[in-house]
């Protein structure tokens, strides 16, 4: 247990504080004889630095150059734990000395005191999103593995500021198109009036939330052991402990709630040559169904797309399940969304207690994003990789 | 790992498929010393059972008759691993003769088959709302258990049928009146509305989903094992793991994604003497922010409440954060929200496909319900108490 | 964790006091498809029933007819958990009334009551032997799933009450000659010289210990998992977790420890159609070298054995490493011996101490084996079964 | 899973290859609060290094300078992983050129392959005896921790290359003198002469076994979970799980299966005051009964202590249980010893097989010890300190 270890076979274990030595991670799992470069790593680590070009993001500058200590022979994966480290060199952690008798709303300095009666006040410590750098490096790993098996990962910002987007389109899904603007939303006019909106926050001395939505395409059917480790449950456990997320959703989500059954179920129907209908428009993430709506109106939230043509099973003629039944994968793309809450350092006085209980007048300082949409989209990614490659690990065991 | 058993320390295994012999649970890790009567197991199964008086519940009618095996001795626990057994007796297995070959439209048939190359198909085996029972039974004794800390769990039905019902009242929550309406909805004239609604929608051969809200009081803080282990995203893994649920929201949840930093930043005060501004109200459940909403709009999704007078640090001025910060419980009460999707077995006609890829017209027997909403209740407590009894277990390693 | 969960993707969980309503287990990630009997897990139980005709056993008459609860539809595995349920039914409860308050030498009386403040005095409660009950049931399913892969175990008592026994022929293992006397042991005429000391020694009052060895043949290589989960470190995990064992030893032991490399390292030969040199006489038990023993004496533990054909590697030339290196099988057969201390409960007269401290005389009563020759060989081979079919699906995870 | 994990509360990772760029471990679990100085592991690492004065010792020279990468704040533990990193610096890989596809007799070269289909040749990879620097810089966290419960650990060699060595002094355990001698011979004059018969055998171009004995003082009683989780299975899990054990055995181990329950049961008697008979002489470590003994003669494996004062509960007149009963601690010294195998590298020519299954001459280069005599002791107290620790935390769950 111990809490900084995810999975069972592929199996992570992440260190670090945001003002320490360093971050980084052991892959302990990674099957033997894949191919792996340190080109693979660095690429992910590079997604998820702040965009130097981006108004709204911290001026922290890492390097985040990865090395890989271990479990890499000669360009190919041992068996052995994959160790990578990753140094911190741009801490400035005299920023935070104003903050070690106080605590921050928002953040967790609190509960960490509470737990641990100790706690690295600068930068948060390990409650930092800096620790998401192991994450990252791992996912990187993981992603390789899924290559293997065809299975592609892409999110994006769907929602953000109050904003919401639209789905990248399903025929044209263009990744380098979303990676081109900072917050990666899909729709570049859409995305230039986000940030505009995030700079005015900005200005404000706020912050602001998003969703990130992620779709998996290339899904073998029956990844996910029930009863406890269904697919859907262990990537909700997987994207909630994420520092900032409050609430995760698959296929048509929080919708199905208020929907019927003649709404929602997927008819299977046969495989390849199936013709799916297209859902035109998609979900709004979140969601959201505004309070009374009636059932019918409810709007499914996964949109449909053509299952595998190798898969000896049927396709389905809609993904309101978003991909998974009975916790299992039916072969129709993962989809899910999940809610960040707005970063909680703002540069706004705020009224706070520190550790006497008296009340203190809080600003901010340290260097800070408005909005986790961009950066959170790698580290979303990563975790999904490492699911679903544990997922398949996992799944090597189910038949005699 | 293998599916079945969830928790670390406070660890169940449950077993059972709906038409086989009997479900049940092992509890293994539940401390020593605690009184335990059948009587408590008995209580949480009858709250689980079908209400015969309902109009919208499935006619099984199973005794649900628990039988504890071992664990307890003189009335106490031993330390040792307590199991649980409850015979099915009402099984019906002929209505489901005609589903042997057919992949049922927002069932688990496909996704089953796929992954082990056999299913039982008689009620959906194991992946049967009855695969419950051992949670139930479980969650029982972690109740037990809890209540040494004075930890109390109430779990209601917010939402159902496109309905959205009030929040409990703080002051008064009164888990007697929930309990006298089959929905477990906390306000009556809510509960009959939405009875009706559901009866209409049965009639029309349909089913519908609802939302299951879920708070916790009497929470100590520290509770949750940063940074993969936290409180929210073992609860999310526990909920999601439920088989209808499609999402998950903690506190204010999606609603936080559309939101400003300072307007969820819940602030810190004086502990026990922290008056708490009450948020009236409350939030819609599934963090229903219509789309376009300013984020200044934004509904705070849990309420306040006075934390626990004994805790030796800050309250909170509010509680959008659900009483969690940075996957850590913060003392106040914790509060999420989860989607269930309408019952997959409807009795309308549906096209489908069986295992040859043949389209094939489905009609469904066997005994339903029409809405999770009343009967998940339970199954949600049982869930939540699992986390929590396993929480402070594992709390116990934190501190020299 | 929690102590009575074995296995990570075949896992099993026991439950069960000696004098509580039933014994029983939980086997969760038995492969799906396999063809599973009820007699195959009662021909096991029967073969560790106190043997009727034997003069040296217990008297406590069992039945010990399990119940398959769950997991097995048409006589087929379907990947779901496999609950398997024993009535206790021949407890004489009253027999232990006088060891309420006293704390029997040598048995876990004091333990646990320290760990848990209360404790189960009626038969040792679940450090009773009786405990082993779950382990051999699930022991039978995993031996049926390592038959899919032509994999045999077999133990036997290889020394015992200060005898040492010959080594079953390796050509002409005759399990069911073995079978036959209630020791187990492979030579008819030192299983009767060894029935006659132990009914000695039953007259005196007092009981013996014993050696059980075991070969497991049909190995595959490669089944253990580097670093910490080796196939001889999980392998004494499992053996020294039954209640009596102080020891266990691979290949040539505590033997090899006083021997030299030149002599310990075995040559890898050509794979099929190596020839390889027979061992003759074989092993003392208990890795035997006397005190000052010249290093060029110790005897190889191990006999050797044609590694499987099949296999597409090197043989091994002698078979002193018991089959392992580096903590992974090599193919050649597995070979170990435990230590199983002579049983606690002896009808002598005894010194020990209340729980207040309080010397008093106990003369103990109940029913009990002189020695756990014999019925402890279908447990050790239990144990193996449950490891050896653990690690074969972890192996699947090996390569890419 | 995956092998390279040990623990569930106080849980390491380790991870390097022998000639990769690292070796390190992290250390999740440690409880928050402990002081934790780089010494405390600087000097475990370093008594763990080949002594540079012996003649039997490798001629490698690693600096094993460790560094905290994270989990420590102002000279205390965080809660958080204590990342902990080892440069390798002297790795010579040229020299294992000529193994590149050949299966040296007694190492894992084959095994390796025929699990990962892939192998990093150089040194063994990570199935060297490098891999321990991980476990001994974790090992010493754990000892850190064990020394706020007054728990001691105290490992020595008690025979090697046919020698056996008298125990170290029960009232007057001097480690320091210990300490002295490069095989970490208790007895001064035993270790030379054993140092001279090592002498001896590396000119002959071969290499010796070992048994370590180790003895943990201050141990509180009910560490251990039953039933699979016991205090000796874990153990003897961790010992077997270094390279070159071939056996271990807990207090009278193998001599107790040759022995009688009247001789082998300890007495409990009256807690701190019980006047605890000494057992001289001790025991013939390997638990070497010479095979046909008559059973009276059985010595007793591990001699009396004192259990300490504190402990609210019986003492017992002999620890021939080695201070376990049920798989629990009894509060006397836990004592085991285990058997080493001789180092497989040995310079003797040997005949072996290539990957092609053609018979090679085989020459070993490289640097390597004679004997694991000495830099054992280390690495073994490491891995009974992990066990220890976790113990400890879990045992905090034992009771309400």
């Amino acid at each position: 247990m111990a809490g900084s270890s995810f999975g069972e076979l592929f199996r992570i274990t992440t260190f670090g504080e945001s003002h320490g030595p360093a971050c980084g991670c052991v892959v302990d799992g990674c099957p033997a004889g894949l191919r792996l470069d340190i080109e693979d790593i660095r690429k992910e680590l590079g997604r998820r630095r702040p965009n130097p070009n981006s108004t709204v993001s911290t001026s922290r500058s890492e390097a985040d150059e990865p090395e890989i200590l271990s479990g890499v022979f000669e360009g190919k994966t041992l068996g052995t734990p994959i160790a990578i480290l990753v140094r911190n060199t741009d801490q400035k952690s005299g920023d935070y000395e104003n903050l070690r008798d106080l605590y921050r709303p928002g953040h967790a300095d609190w509960t960490w005191e509470a737990k641990y009666g100790i706690r690295d006040h600068r930068g948060g410590g390990r409650s930092s999103g800096r620790e998401t750098v192991g994450r990252v490096a791992a996912g990187a790993v993981a992603q390789v593995f899924l290559r293997e098996y065809g299975i592609e990962i892409n999110a994006w910002t769907s929602a953000a500021a109050g904003l919401v987007f639209s789905r990248p389109d399903e025929a044209g899904f263009d990744r380098d198109e979303i990676e081109k603007n900072p917050l990666r939303i899909p729709n570049r006019a859409q995305a230039e009036q986000a940030l505009e909106k995030l700079e005015k926050i900005k200005l404000d001395g706020d912050s602001a939330g998003c969703v990130i939505s992620c779709r998996v395409t290339g899904m073998p059917a029956g990844l996910g052991e029930p009863v406890f480790d269904k697919l859907d449950a262990r990537m909700a456990a997987a994207i909630m402990s994420l520092g900032a997320v409050k609430g995760i959703e698959f296929g048509s989500g929080f919708a199905a709630a208020q929907s019927l059954g003649s709404l929602q179920n997927d008819s299977p129907v046969r495989g390849a040559s199936a013709v799916i209908s297209a859902v035109p428009g998609g979900a709004v993430p979140g969601g959201a169904v505004p309070g009374g709506a009636v059932p019918g109106d409810a709007v499914p939230g996964g949109s449909a797309a053509a299952a595998p043509g190798a898969q000896n099973g049927p396709a389905f003629a809609a993904n309101r399940s978003g991909g998974i039944l009975g916790g299992m994968s039916n072969s129709m793309p993962l989809e899910f969304s999940a809610a960040f809450k707005p970063i909680p350092s703002i540069s706004k006085t705020q009224t706070t207690c520190d550790i006497n209980g008296d009340l203190q007048e809080l600003i901010i300082r340290g260097r800070h994003d408005v909005c986790l949409a961009g950066r959170a989209v790698p580290v979303v990614e990563a975790m999904a990789a490492l699911v679903l490659a544990d997922m398949i690990l996992l799944n090597r065991a189910a038949k005699v």
